[in-house]
Parts: C-alpha cells; structure tokens; sequence
C-alpha cells in the first residue's frame, strides 16, 4: 500500500509574468508535481490562502506535521519538493531534521501544524 | 460531547516588548485563551514556524478545513478569537463567509488546509 501522504498543490497561485491565456503558475506547478509522484497522493487545491507567497503547497499525513511551504518555482522545483517528501514520509512524526530539509524548503515554510487529532485525545 | 475542534497556540511566540523575566507573549495567550475556551479544546504547541507574525494560532477539526492565524494580540484577542472559532464549529467544512469572519482573521490569516484525508480518499 502507497505511503498515504497527500501533497496539497495550489493551482490558484499566480505570478505577475504569467501568461493569461496560460495555465497559471500553481497549475504548472501540479502538472509537474503529478507526473513526477511516487507513492504520494497529489491534489489540486484551489487556494490555501498563501496568496502572497506563490507557489505553494502542503503536505499532510496521518500521525505527522502537515507542513505548508511557499515561494515555490513553478518550473524547476518539483523533482526537489518530491525529495523532501520523501524524506518526509520516512519519519514518523514528520519533522525531518533542519539540515536535511531541502533548502527550499527551509526558506520557504509558512506554517506547521501538529498531528490532529492531538495525541492526548487518542490516548 | 463537545465539539472536537481543537485551537492550537504557539506558546514560543515572543514580542519585542516581552519581559524577559516573564512569559512570553504565545504563553500569555494561551493562558487567555485556555482560561475562556468553551466546547473547544486549547492545545499548546512548541512552534507553528510562523515567527515572523507572533503571535500564531491554528484550528483544526475532523472534516473541515484547518486555518493557522498570526499578528494576534497576546493580551486583548482571546475573546474574539474564541468568537471566531465558535463561527468555524457551527459550519460543516470550516469555511466561515469572509464578512463574518472577525477582521483579526482576515488580516492575519496565513494559511489553511484542507480537511485530511481528502474526500475522494473518504468515498
């Protein structure tokens, strides 16, 4: 059975130099991230209010962080966000350790949000 | 039964003016917010990596969306947030009508995800 983890990929987010009869620049970024995944659940999301920070994506999985990333390059960063997950899905809780983190996504990490629901209630 | 939603607060979260000496700023609100929850659980966590925007709160619920809120006040937010998240409980996905959301969230939002598992997963 495929590691469950899903990569969430915000097909809304948009640069100024976008084409605007193009795909925009989050949808390129799903497309890549689609036809390169192993093992990972990509969806489409139509925004994940990081409007400000395109391109971005989150990543979730039972029992670990969920982790949301921006400023992502629509063309040239999917073979290296797939690596960091990757790593990801080789822990238990979800926190790769800092150094091994891919430095885009050291840069570019918006938020972390525990595992829910919160270990105490799962007791 | 209460409401299983659960209010994450960053409890590192520091402000420039903090006494050294004292609790930091994400402590305060979390005491604030633990000591006036209602049906809500309060949860404190370690880090949300949202530093740049103290102090940092996250919501999350079975089924519906997860929001992750910052530029809050330590001392003068608890009651409006928990107003908030009362809205958040009472829809069915987590999506509250931009105008009924209280302004501290619509400024401060940084970002949301969407429920996990995703549904197509959930059939």
């Amino acid at each position: 059975m495929p590691d469950p983890t899903t990569l969430y990929v915000c097909t809304t987010c948009r640069l100024a130099g976008d084409d605007p009869d193009g795909p925009r620049a989050g949808a390129r970024l799903f497309d890549a991230l689609f036809a390169r995944a192993e093992g990972v659940r990509v969806e489409p999301v139509e925004c994940l209010s990081v409007c400000k920070r395109p391109c971005t994506v989150a990543v979730a999985s039972p029992d670990r962080w969920t982790y949301v990333y921006g400023d992502l390059d629509a063309e040239n960063s999917a073979r290296t966000i797939l690596t960091g997950i990757g790593l990801y899905g080789e822990t238990g809780d979800g926190i790769v350790p800092w150094r091994a983190r891919p430095e885009i996504f050291r840069k570019g990490v918006v938020a972390r949000i525990p595992p829910f629901p919160p270990k105490a209630s799962n007791p």
